[in-house]
C-alpha cells in the first residue's frame, strides 16, 4: 500500500528532472498564464479516486502536472518576473526542505527534538551578526532571541500581542491602547490589528493610526509624535509602533532613530514603553551587506525585528526570521502549558520551547534550509547575490532617467525601481495615471515580463500617482533580462 | 555561485538515500535521544562561514547530519513512537512537498497562480465527500468553502475572529462576548483567545469558560447550557463554542448534536447565532471510514470544522484542512486589499483569494501533497491505513484489560488507549499516580518505546488521574511493535 522506498527514490529523481526541465523552460513561458477562472477546476475530476495507484497512475500524475498545473501557474521563478517581491528558491534550500520532510520531526518543544530547536537557535544567532543586528537579539542575551515564523504577517501579530501583554502587565486596559504605523506599512499590520481585536475592519481607526509619509514615502516622525501626544492627551496609551525597512509599495525606509526618539519622549509619561517593531520583510535581506545598513540605523532601539529569507535570500517559502529583545513579553502572550506538554527540561526553564514564540503549536525543521543556504553560499556569496540585484536596479534606474518620457518616483533604496510616464502638458493627473495603467497592461499582455503597479499616497502638493514597480530579485534574472525588459517598456510607451 | 542543476540532482538523490538509510535504522534507535540541553549548540560553529562551499562542504554537511542532527532527534517516524499524536509522512506527500518547493509559486491570490488556488479548492471539495462532511462546506455552496491552513491552532483563531466579526456586525461590543470549550479542549483554544484579545493569560476566565466534562471526558452539555444562560442573564453574549472530536488528552468526543441543541436554545435570545467550531485535528482523519462517523454526528450544524492530514493521514507537516459554511464572516474578519494587491479577477469577485481566509498573506502550493497522497492511496487505501491502527489499538486495549494490574481510563474512541496501573488496597490516589509516573519513566528510559502521560480531570467522585497514553498511528508501526510494547510495559510494571 505504501510507496516502496525504491519507487520513492525513482519518483523523487523524476520530480527533480521535471523541475530542471521546468526551470530551463521558464524563460520561454509567458510570466503570467492566460487562465480564466475555472479553467483548472474544469480539468480536475469532481470525485476522489476510490482505488489506489496502479502502475500507470504516476505517469498520469506527471502528465497532469504538464497539462493542468504548469500552464496555469504564474512563474515566480521566471527571470522576467519583476512583480511584487521575489520569492527566491535555491538548490540548497530545496534540499533542506526535502530533508525536513523526510525526517518528519516536530519541534514544538525542545524535548520533542532537541536538534530542531538548537540548530535554529544557532542559525538565528548567526544571522544577528550577519545582518548587523543588535546583541540584545541574541539568544545569549538574558531576554533576547530569535525564532523562525511562517510569515512576516505572523511576526507582526506576535509582536503586537507581546506589546499588549507588556502594557497589560502595567495595568492598562486594552480598550485604551493605540497602535501606529505609516500609511505605507504592509497590509498585515492592519490585519494583525483586526485579528488581535484592535480593529473591526480595515477602515476602523479607533485604535490604529496610519501616519502620513514624507516625499520619499517614509514615516513623518513629527506626525507620529503629534498623533501619540494627542492620544495621550485623550487618555489613551500608545503601545505599538510598526516601522518598515522597505515598504511593499516603494521600498521606502521609515527613519528608526527619529521614531525611537519620538517614543522616548512619550515613554516617560506612560506606564510601559511602547513596543517598536521593525518590519524588514523584503529589504532586510540587504542588511547582509554593510553598505545597506543605513536602512537599519537605530534598530538597537527596537523591541523586535523580522525579515523573510523566503523573499530575497534564496530560501524557499516559508521562512520568516523574527527576533526580540523582550522574549518574556512574547512568551507571556502565548504560553499555556497543559499537562500533556509538561516535561522536566521545560519545567526547569533550561531550554527554549518555540511553541510559545508563535501562533502554531507544531513546527517543522525549517532551520535546515537556512543552514544549508548559508553553508553553500557563505556570507560573501549571499552578499554578492544581493549586490548584483541592486546593481541591476541602479542600471534600470539610469535607463529610466535617460528617457525624458519617464520619471522616477520616490527614491530607490535597494532593488526596486518605481517609475512612470511623466505628465505631459495640459494633462490631468487622472490622465497621466490612465496612460501608465495602459502601459503596464500592454507590458504584461506580452507575457515577456510581469510588473505590478501601486498608487503612491498624496504627499504635500503632489497628488496620488499610479506608478510601475520594477522589482529585481529573481534568482535567474541576469542583466540582459533587465535590459530587455526596459527595451520592451520603452518600445511600448 | 548557485548550485548547478547537475549537482542539485546528485545531492537530492543523496538526501533520499540518506533518508532511506534513516528510515531503515529507525527501529534500532532509541525513540528519544539522550541529549542534554546545549549538546547540539556545543557542536555548531558560533559564526556563519564567510566563504561559499568548496568541493568537500557537502560531505561535511552529510557528516554533520549523521553526527549532530540524527543523534539528537526524537524519532517521530519510529515504529515505536506512541507519544502525542502521530506526525505522518509518506512518499507521495514528500514528493508533493518537493514539487511545491521546486515550483516556488505563491498562492496568496488566485491571480498569483491560478492552479495553486483551484487545485486546492477541488481537493478540499473531495475531502468533504471523503469525510462525510456537510454540503454546506463545499466551495459550490454560496457561502461555504475549504482552505489549507498551517495548523489547527490557526484554524481555531480564524474561526474565533470570524465569530467575532459576525457578532460585531450585529452590533455587539467585543467586551461583552463570551467563548466556550470543554476543559479538555486543546491548548490552542485558550491561546487563540489570548491572541484575539479575549484573555490576558491562560488563567483569565473573564471571556472564556472551560466547561466540565462527563465520565468519558466529553463536554457536559447541561453545564454548557447553564454557563451560556448565566452569561446571558449577566448581559453577556455567547459567540463561540469549540467542540472537539478527539481531545488531545484522551481522544474524547464532545456530543455535537447536544451542543448544537444548547446553542439553538440560546440563539433565539441573541443578536447573532453563536459560532460552532469543531476541532477534529487528530481524530478527523478517521472520518474517512464511515464506521467512525458517529463521532461527527451533527457536524452539519457547525459553522466550521478542521482536521490535520499532517497528523494521521499520511501528509507531512504542515497541512490543516479547514472548512466553513460562513465564508463571508471569515473573509470579513481578515480582508484588507491594498492597492498593490488589486487586480481585475479579484475585484470582479469571480475568484477565491485564499490570503483572506487565514492569517498569513503568502502561501505555498500545499494541495500538491494532498493531491498526490489521495491519488496514490485512493480512498480505500486511506481507509485501510486508519482501520489498521484502530485494530492495533483495540488489540492493545484487550491486552491491558486482560492484565488485572491495569485499568482502562475513559473510553477508547479510535487509536488512543488511555490506561494506568489501577489502585491497590489502602493506597491514596497520589500513590497510584506516583506508581504510574515511575512506570512511564521506566518505559521511556529503555528507548524501546515512547509514550507520554496526561492527567485526566476529576469527574464526579473520581479524582484526577495520572494516566499513560498509547497513541498508535505511526506509518511504520506494525502489530508486533504494539505487542512488544505491551510486553515491555507489562514486564516493567
Amino acid at each position: 500500500m505504501h510507496l516502496p522506498d525504491d519507487q520513492f527514490a525513482d519518483l523523487s529523481a523524476r520530480i527533480v528532472a521535471f523541475a530542471r526541465h521546468y526551470w530551463n523552460s521558464l524563460e520561454s513561458l509567458p510570466v503570467r498564464p492566460p487562465t480564466s477562472p475555472g479553467d483548472v477546476l474544469a480539468q480536475l475530476p469532481t470525485e476522489a479516486p476510490r482505488h489506489g495507484a496502479d502502475a500507470a497512475e504516476w505517469d498520469r500524475v506527471f502528465s497532469d502536472l504538464e497539462s493542468i498545473v504548469l500552464p496555469n501557474l504564474t512563474h515566480w521563478q521566471s527571470p522576467n518576473f519583476f512583480a511584487f517581491f521575489p520569492a527566491n528558491i535555491s538548490g540548497p534550500a530545496i534540499l533542506g526542505e526535502l530533508l525536513s520532510a523526510c525526517l518528519g520531526v516536530q519541534g514544538m518543544m525542545w524535548s520533542t527534538s532537541p536538534a530542531c530547536t538548537e540548530v535554529e537557535i544557532r542559525i538565528l544567532d548567526w544571522l544577528v551578526e550577519m545582518l548587523g543586528l543588535p546583541s540584545s537579539f541574541l539568544s545569549t542575551n538574558h531576554n533576547g532571541g530569535g525564532v523562525i515564523q511562517s510569515t512576516a504577517s505572523e511576526s507582526t501579530l506576535a509582536a503586537l500581542v507581546a506589546a499588549r501583554r507588556r502594557t497589560r502587565k502595567a495595568g492598562v486596559d486594552a480598550s485604551m491602547m493605540t497602535l501606529y504605523a505609516s500609511n505605507q506599512a504592509h497590509s498585515s499590520i492592519v490585519k494583525a490589528a483586526m485579528i488581535a481585536g484592535f480593529a473591526d475592519d480595515g477602515n476602523d481607526r479607533s485604535h490604529l493610526r496610519l501616519i502620513d509619509v514624507g516625499p520619499a514615502f517614509g514615516m513623518r516622525c513629527d506626525a507620529l509624535a503629534a498623533a501619540m501626544k494627542e492620544d495621550i492627551a485623550a487618555g489613551l496609551v500608545p503601545i505599538f509602533i510598526a516601522a518598515t525597512i522597505g515598504t511593499t509599495g516603494t521600498t521606502a525606509v521609515d527613519p528608526i532613530p527619529e521614531i525611537a526618539d519620538a517614543i522616548d519622549v512619550v515613554a516617560a509619561h506612560l506606564p510601559s514603553r511602547p513596543w517598536l517593531h521593525v518590519d524588514a520583510a523584503h529589504s532586510g535581506a540587504a542588511l547582509i551587506c554593510p553598505e545597506f545598513r543605513w536602512m537599519s540605523a537605530g534598530v538597537e532601539r527596537a523591541d523586535s525585528f523580522c525579515f523573510n529569507p523566503h523573499k530575497w535570500l534564496l530560501t524557499n517559502f516559508d521562512c520568516d526570521c523574527f527576533w526580540t529583545s523582550d522574549r518574556a513579553s512574547l512568551i507571556g502572550s502565548m504560553s499555556i502549558t497543559p499537562e500533556y506538554l509538561r516535561n522536566e527540561a521545560s519545567d526547569a526553564g533550561t531550554v527554549t520551547d518555540f511553541r510559545d514564540w508563535h501562533i502554531p503549536l507544531g513546527r517543522r525543521f525549517r532551520s535546515l534550509k537556512l543552514w544549508l543556504v548559508i553553508r553553500h553560499y557563505g556570507v560573501e556569496g549571499l552578499q554578492a547575490f544581493i549586490r548584483e540585484h541592486v546593481e541591476f536596479a541602479a542600471m534600470f534606474e539610469a535607463l529610466v532617467r535617460a528617457d525624458p518620457r519617464f520619471e522616477i518616483v520616490g527614491e530607490r533604496t535597494v532593488n526596486l525601481v518605481c517609475f512612470r510616464l511623466g505628465p505631459v502638458a495640459h494633462e490631468t493627473s487622472t490622465q497621466t495615471d490612465a496612460r501608465n495603467r495602459a502601459l503596464i497592461d500592454r507590458i504584461n499582455a506580452t507575457g515577456r515580463a510581469y510588473l505590478i503597479h501601486t498608487v503612491t499616497p498624496p504627499v504635500d502638493d503632489q497628488p496620488a500617482k499610479f506608478i510601475l514597480r520594477m522589482s529585481i530579485g529573481a534568482v535567474r534574472t541576469r542583466q540582459h533580462h533587465v535590459r530587455d525588459t526596459w527595451s520592451l517598456i520603452a518600445g511600448l510607451a
